[in-house]
């Protein structure tokens, strides 16, 4: 008869232990398949255990059924494949996702953590708890608690001048899967169109979600009209704020070819990407394109990631009324993907005016910053080989550099200097040649020491 | 010259009055296309404002685009085409997303928000903003925060048998969620096959999705094998641990069956849905089909919205080594979608035994639920002419009532009593008549009064 030693079960309950060893016993083909088992007051007497042990082992065995009982004959093992291979499913695989180190990173737009309110932003979290208590755990609505909707809502109207009803935002886990449901809602025979040069995540985007795309070129004023006219595009990715990251101003009068384009037909849109738009150093707010939109084209998107942090994962889209009608018929379905907590804890930052106050504050943070930078630059001998191209927005500007490297050298000088860079052209789909020479300096999150090596250093690679 | 009535501007500052001004007539035409405007000097003198208002005015159009400056002649209105229709972009357009009442919802498979620890995961979020401070702010890895998927690790391992590496596992803002990011990786030449009955959000989301599925029938041991080796498909969605509604374990013969249908063709994979695994009622926990994985072709996917709170938007899936390199390769670009804090909050919610606790605790209380309901029907009319089908798995069990009725009449007739009801031929793709007069009991967020009224009711309808 079967006959395990107890003594070895080490923490196991006497269930537990005899359990694994008949289940090995049966997998290792040791208990043959068809076997009958001992009866289990039988099994029981042998182990010296309770019939209630042998009971929950047999209940177990049979619920997942290495066994089977046959009425009034007994329990019998049942037929199961041997397993091949062996030891644990996954090796101890341990994948290294190690940051390099470097002296200065210009190709991040990150923000600068130690200037984040998080005193503040912590009162509020503490608190919405306090005030919420467990209605913070009801079931989010499908675009997102309303309080921060209406609050999103107020913070349009005061700055982007939008008049936007709070129905019409859908609030999500960061731009990205906002982007992804987007792509979902307008369908499989749109034909997308994002600037040259241009953001490339965006078309990382489309290809990944297989959809349809293509570029089209800037000019002074933003997205060529013709050439959009000529395409079979049927839908806009444009940055009127400012363009990244040439910083561009789409003038008014663009503005309008557009949205007179996507007007003429059925199914055409225009993806307003408002990123950073609250950072404009010269001049005040510019109206959204989305507030000229007579005719419901405009798809408005932002996001709280450089407003507040990214690790917070909120962004929001604001739909026209046809397609925020077709969302709720064929899409709300899937669940605000932001927790109900944080999204009440940031309407009420909001609302209790930190979130503008912050916004200030790094504005003018930000033009020290650049202020700075341009200055160091200017007195350094780099100043005398390159031309600062700034246009206020954003918190970066281009840098024209006089000299012989082509853009990878430059980046490869940098690189074995520690400076990691982005030239122009990396946002070029094509005609890179165009834009030759252009180095992007984002200097969001930079410290004063560190701009300087990081100038110096640059001076070496291009003041030989 | 213009002239405005300075005195009508409100709270505004003189310069963003004059500038809405400018904007207005530009825009009505009033100031016509390649109208010069007087010069700065000149506008303020009649204006009685300051040269550097009307600076800051003129700055702020050219910006936008709305006036050009030629050299030594001075500034031009453009070119602005005039804006058709009117009043605000959007109507004041309000959806109301009303929810009904009813007397009782057996179709939720809700939370008991009461039963929710609030107090102690208050406790934790507060702590973890004391301990973790502005750490909490930094950008999170793409699978998210390593403490969590640490956690879950040893989670799996206790709980299911499971020997993962925490790098194997990506956090995600919701199983839906996830599920996107997987149908992404799998590609577009995946073949999905559901089970029939079966969850049937999961074919919206192929069909959101583009992605080409089938459905396979299940025998009383689960999807049917001879059937999927005949169909093209090339990926399943199971749930072993129990069917979901009909509550079914999957035996390991047939786990085993399925594991070698997936190994026999690179690319064939097994999604492993364990959602509810952790409430089972009767017997100890069943290995997950990924522990009994040796070929790498399982998919864990499991989330918190029933273990916590559907408000907190954390799931997480487990990807064999080969499809989390080909992620880290082609798809961390994805930003994670769940933020930072509420992970390191978990992990240590989860770390401190909270999490363990709690579900002990649920699990018995869902005991006593089960009981007590079961009592009610038995003892009712309604135990006459009906059979409790249940096997111990998830906070549901089967309804099988003797009835002339339709299951469209059933649902009718309930709701018609505020009860919302599904029944099982609502989970069928096809052979809807087999599972005929199925209800489907979820009970978990139910209280005993309510219960006892929404069995009244059931009586009404089935024991006249």
């Amino acid at each position: 008869m079967l006959t395990y030693d107890l003594s070895q079960r080490g923490k196991r309950t006497m269930y537990e232990f005899l359990y694994e060893k008949m289940k090995d016993d049966i997998l290792a083909g040791r208990l043959a398949k068809g076997e009958k088992l001992p009866s289990k007051r039988a099994l029981s007497e042998h182990l010296a255990v309770s019939v209630k042990t042998v009971e929950n082992t047999y209940d177990q065995l049979l619920l997942e059924g290495y066994i089977r009982s046959e009425e009034k004959k007994g329990y019998y093992v049942n037929h199961i494949e041997k397993v091949t291979g062996n030891g644990p499913a996954y090796a101890s695989f341990v994948t290294k996702y190690q940051e390099e180190e470097y002296l200065a990173d210009f190709t991040a737009n990150n923000i600068h953590y130690e200037k984040f309110p998080f005193a503040t932003w912590a009162k509020v979290m503490r608190e919405t708890l306090t005030d919420y208590d467990t209605s913070l755990l009801k079931t989010v609505p499908f675009n997102g608690v309303e309080a921060l909707r209406v609050q999103i809502a107020e913070y349009l109207y005061r700055y982007r001048g939008m008049q936007v009803s709070p129905d019409h935002i859908i609030v999500g886990a960061g731009t990205e899967y906002l982007y992804s449901r987007l792509l979902q809602l307008l369908g499989q025979d749109a034909i997308y169109a994002v600037e040259n040069p241009g953001y490339r995540k965006i078309a990382k985007l489309y290809e990944a979600n297989h959809s349809k795309w293509t570029y089209i070129d800037i000019d002074k004023q933003g997205m060529d009209v013709d050439a959009l006219r000529q395409s079979q595009a049927t839908v806009i990715h444009v940055s009127p704020e400012h363009h990244y990251p040439i910083g561009l101003v789409m003038p008014v009068g663009r503005r309008q070819e557009l949205l007179a384009w996507a007007a003429q037909e059925k199914e055409r849109y225009i993806i307003e990407d408002d990123f950073d738009c609250e950072f404009r150093m010269v001049g005040r707010p510019i109206p959204s394109m989305q507030s000229m939109d007579r005719s419901h084209r405009v798809i408005y998107m932002n996001t709280f990631s450089k407003t507040m942090v990214p690790s917070l994962r909120i962004s929001y889209m604001v739909l026209p009324e046809k397609l925020m009608e077709r969302y709720i018929s064929t899409m709300n379905f899937y669940s605000c993907t932001v927790s109900g907590f944080e999204q009440y804890a940031l309407a009420s930052f909001m609302e209790k005016g930190y979130f503008e106050r912050h916004i200030r504050r790094m504005i003018n943070y930000y033009k020290q910053q650049r202020d700075f930078i341009k200055k160091v630059i200017k007195v350094s001998e780099l100043g005398k080989v390159c031309k600062i191209i700034e246009t206020g927005a954003g918190t970066h500007f281009l840098l024209h550099i006089d000299t012989p490297l082509s853009d990878v050298e430059i980046k490869w000088a940098a690189k074995e200097k520690g400076i990691l860079l982005n030239c122009l052209s990396e946002f070029c789909f094509e005609n890179r040649e165009r834009y030759k020479g252009l180095l992007i300096m984002n200097y969001s999150d930079m410290e004063e020491r560190q701009l300087r090596k990081a100038i110096a250093a640059l001076e070496e690679i291009f003041c030989e």
